[in-house]
């Protein structure tokens, strides 16, 4: 979280930049939400900043691309200048909710693919995860008032495959570990910082069951975390599965 | 290529599967329509296999997700169940056009990639790459007449993430080796095998300009493999350009 002091027109009334992750258990509320909620802000008055920017390499000032996303343009515009470097690009977005659910649902896919390079599969297996993985993300955020082609954008697709492959990803190492044979507990133990994904994939499953959205990929990450099911049996239920075409419960028409 | 003989309907009428890839110079034609062309067949007795499917893996018995496409539903269900095993998994498409760009246009991208990571950038930047190359990608196509989701499946963003990524490459290897410092001409006499990229980069940068529709990376990469431009000079130029929203040159209401 950072404080945006503005001395334009919007000087006068508390901003705030959120660049937290995640759904609150229970309230399945998003970071942004909570923290109008809390500091007794409108949410207008919340930005976003998100996309594939592990700190690390920023802090080496390699090239990276985000997004800034808050209700109206001219604050994600503010945001945008604010931040702007030669090696730092800000994309701006209004679809603040489709922002922040990207960087939230992706760390179950990042536990998915782990668990999958611990087995010893390869680069078509997480590939495949990868792609139904942001499948499942994009059909839960459109039915959650989200745009559709977020998710295909630096928020979604961008930050999903930053994690998913990155040698500095918490979510991934956890499912490194299980797909390698501890157990979660076990991969858990050996952690020595938060991996998100472990928190957020019960939230994320509960939301998919609200929604009445088909996320098997989901629901087995949960299952192997929570439930104590065998990561290959997981794999071998997903593989046969009926194979239907590749995008199912769209809202009709969204897409001409 | 290989023929499917079916006992069915479709028994007395010679069809063709397609498992190759590319723009014919020149005409940009896909390989679909220059194989009907060339066979004297109707369009729609070609299908296309295609999706994140390196050959090293699926040998191995790999867990791997790919789609079938042809222009009716049924030829590509039969394609489905020709090759649909435990570990190899077809998703049916009508959206052939889609299908087979995706496949196309990606080594392009991974020809960027690897000039990143040849250069030592890191996890962000090749984030970065590939979310913006799939945009390219998906506003080349939709002039095209292929379908926006398309390329955000398997055939799209499947297969990008695995040709981006993978040891097994060509593209990226030719990337890499320039970004470390060759030239293009020293880089491809080190290559035992062709790097399919290389080809493509003028046919999709001629499509870019022929569609009008602006794709910065296409244009670099191109500049970079055949104008003897500075991947550093190309790199700088991406991203010093202005930074509009995430999506542009779509046709307007294709996705509400």
């Amino acid at each position: 979280m950072r404080l945006l002091l503005d001395t334009g027109a919007m000087a006068s009334e508390p901003r705030v930049i959120s660049v937290s992750k995640g759904l609150e258990e229970g309230s399945l509320q998003r970071m942004s939400e909570v923290i109008a909620e809390e500091l007794g802000l409108p949410a207008a008055r919340v930005a976003v900043l998100a996309g594939p920017s592990h700190a690390e390499e920023v802090c080496r000032r390699l090239p990276t691309a985000t997004v800034a996303a808050a209700q109206a343009r001219p604050f994600a515009l503010a945001v945008q200048r604010l931040f702007s470097t030669d090696y730092f690009r800000v994309y701006t977005h209004t679809d603040v909710a489709g922002v922040e659910l990207g960087g939230t649902l992706k760390n179950v896919f990042a536990i998915g693919c782990g668990i999958s390079d611990g087995l010893g599969f390869g680069d078509n297996t997480r590939a495949a995860l990868m792609t139904r993985g942001l499948n499942e993300m994009a059909r839960n955020g459109v039915r959650m008032g989200a745009q559709l082609l977020t998710f295909f954008g630096l928020a979604g697709m961008g930050d999903l495959i930053v994690t998913c492959l990155s040698r500095h990803s918490r979510n991934h190492q956890l499912g490194e570990k299980i797909g390698k044979g501890l157990s979660p507990g076990q991969a858990l133990a050996e952690m020595t910082m938060v991996a998100e994904g472990y928190k957020t994939a019960p939230s994320a499953d509960a939301l998919a069951g609200k929604l009445a959205i088909s996320c098997p990929l989901i629901h087995e990450v949960y299952d192997v975390l929570y439930k104590g099911k065998d990561p290959r049996q997981s794999l071998h239920d997903l593989m046969s599965r009926e194979t239907p075409s590749e995008w199912q419960d769209l809202p009709e028409g969204i897409v001409q």
